[in-house]
């Protein structure tokens, strides 16, 4: 399989479908995902057009860890969360259902399921007060 | 909390403790998980000693990441499996066990389930089997 610049990622990061932005430097790019399976439910993608883990260069997946590390540290800290999963899935069979590589960072508290089946869109207001609760914290950590 | 040296990673990055290992530079360590979930699920670890993700030097990350990447690439060849899930729990309530910080290699097949509640010890000559298979992956593709 290879790279449709069609998938909604790429169209985010070409500015042509809305998303509610948290963070953005030369190689990566953060915002909510749009059927969140927790509050708080975040992405990070590299601007590097790859399908999966493997068709990234290393550097560029390294940056692309780093704005996972820092933003998912402002998503610890606006959702008072103890505890962040982050998951990445490559391929159909592994659950990927955009074909642009990214790293999901999900918040967890005790006793709160996360929604794997059920998934639906949030409501555009919520996410975008979501995204101003973490990029409130990016600012007050840099 | 903070990080604690009695950790079995720790114990394994000192060779105090046994381990299937596939692959090792100067900043990291992947090995087979004792406890499977699935056949070929593997560990990556930085040398770093971080509890988390969020304890670690940006580049060790980028180091580790990298190795997921590598070592990735060869669980999926070894392992011909069309997924690769890529999972890193932070905290207790994401569902950490051990507090050295690691990256989950889980390959997917169609109809595979993941054994995530029944977690038990797995033979040591099979796991040793599973990390030659991937060894014999990252030879061929160095």
């Amino acid at each position: 399989m290879s790279y449709s610049t069609d998938n909604i990622f790429a169209k985010i990061l070409r500015a042509e479908a809305p998303a509610a932005k948290v963070y953005e430097d030369a190689k990566t790019l953060a915002f909510m995902d749009a059927m969140p399976q927790v509050p708080g439910h975040t992405l990070v993608i590299p601007k590097y057009p790859s399908e999966d883990l493997f068709g990234i260069p290393p550097d560029d997946l390294a940056a692309t860890i780093k704005s996972v590390q820092l933003v998912g540290r402002a998503v610890r800290a606006a959702f008072e969360s103890t505890g962040i999963m982050i998951a990445q899935l490559s391929g159909r069979e592994a659950g990927q259902t955009v074909f642009h590589l990214h790293f999901h960072i999900l918040p967890r508290h005790h006793g709160l399921e996360l929604k794997f089946h059920a998934r639906e869109f949030e409501d555009i207001a919520v996410l975008e007060s979501h995204a101003q609760k973490i990029r409130d914290q990016l600012a007050r950590q840099s």
